[in-house]
């Protein structure tokens, strides 16, 4: 017990020296892209290990009776966003809650930030789409047999967890756009004062890009979703099936991304 | 819209009949605890997307100035617990709380499930031991460098999913004395009677499924924490270091779990 206590007032000592410096470039905010692949890839296949479970989402479903008219996954979702907001979690400006009208105060001291952003960035959640794309498009779609466990409460938990990495990985579109803002002003200033949504798209999208994200997260599906085994045999069943990652990728992600990035350029001259 | 409502409307009705069976085997309580392997590894992964960041752990932060002597992560743990068993995890006899003494009641009906456990297994909740390895032994030993990011609330979610997983397969421990007993308790039942716990130990161990668990969770987090790329470049830095994920079986996760089992079944014959 000493030791413990010992070794956690160093740590304390230390680590309020040491802070991890937020640096974007081009390059970084790629990266984040790529480690925040996995962490999606992980939570589809942890939302597989639970079936469809639709009580978790009807409203007023007879497994909760005081539920005024919300779903089990509405009232999780509301107030773990709650506790973790309490947690400060929002203070990031890489977080949006899907609930933002409901968040109570961090109670947690801001942590120095580098200001990255444009003022108007904070104004700009589209979580919203993310949400209904989430139940009525992904969800649907993907659990072809409707089956139950009970796990509502599970099956909630590991949703928002999902839907937070999905949320953030839409929402850095705001860090990629000022990043490419800042690399070519020049390019992005006339587009931006002309309004001109479909010239910003054209200027942001790059296919090539594009096409290899969607080849990569098919390979990380498949690499995370195998079964390993210490025989060789050769299974080919995946845990969740690679098209439902790839079209996550191409229907979601990637135009939504670009739908935030656009928003974010359209007030960066405000 | 109206296709969303059609659509869930359909859902109800069918899932209202088809509910997923809860079947013991040797067989399949072991497929489940090979599933609980990626569970871990992937949570193990998700946790290293940050930094140690140390503030999360400490009782009396200087970030949580209305702590009350407890940390973050307490702070944390104990309200999104609250939350998920108003959602009705607990009602599930595979979750065991770490603040069980703080939980309020569930407000989802009871999900009809098969009663295959003796009666004294709700008692057994050895989460106390977990959560002591946790921070004084798995922490402080991977994360070797002291930074933090600030992410505490996100670093506090993330540590209660792994420990959640952790947890739930430790305590898993009582499915598998349950069927080990009911196969053959012809050789429990002396045991039992004569409470010999080290006999017990050595009628459940079997090393050489234990060594299999170690190679297979070893090649799982090398499979799963090499970067996935589309060149073959030969990285071999692995998110998690595979040796953190053969500790955490070796030294944790298998004698908890076979702790679990022998408190189990010392109580099989009450």
């Amino acid at each position: 017990m000493m030791v413990y206590r010992f070794g956690w007032v160093l740590v304390l000592i230390i680590c309020s020296i040491v802070r991890c410096k937020g640096d974007y470039t081009l390059n970084s905010v790629r990266e984040f892209l790529v480690r925040e692949e996995d962490s999606i890839i992980f939570g589809l296949i942890q939302r597989a290990n639970f079936p469809l479970n639709a009580n978790t989402y009807l409203l007023n479903s007879s497994i909760l009776p005081s539920s005024n008219g919300s779903s089990l996954l509405d009232f999780v979702v509301i107030n773990t966003e709650a506790v973790q907001a309490k947690g400060g979690r929002y203070q990031n400006p890489q977080e949006n809650p899907f609930f933002p009208e409901k968040l109570p105060a961090s109670l947690v001291k801001p942590y120095p930030v580098e200001k990255f952003l444009h003022a108007g960035a904070a104004s700009i959640n589209i979580n919203k789409s993310i949400w209904k794309f989430y139940l009525d498009e992904l969800l649907v779609k993907w659990f072809d047999t409707i089956l139950e466990d009970g796990n509502y409460a599970q099956t909630a938990a590991s949703d928002l967890s999902l839907l937070q990495v999905i949320s953030r990985r839409i929402h850095y579109g705001k860090f990629v756009a000022e990043v490419k803002f800042r690399d070519s002003p020049k390019k992005y200033e006339p587009l931006i004062r002309a309004k001109d949504k479909e010239g910003l798209i054209k200027l942001l999208t790059d296919k090539s890009v594009e096409e290899k994200v969607i080849k990569r997260v098919e390979e990380k599906a498949k690499v995370y979703g195998k079964e390993v085994t210490l025989n060789d045999k050769n299974d080919t069943k995946y845990k969740v099936d690679p098209l439902v990652v790839t079209t996550l990728y191409k229907k979601l992600l990637i135009p939504l991304t670009k739908e935030v990035e656009v928003e974010y350029l359209l007030s960066r001259l405000d």
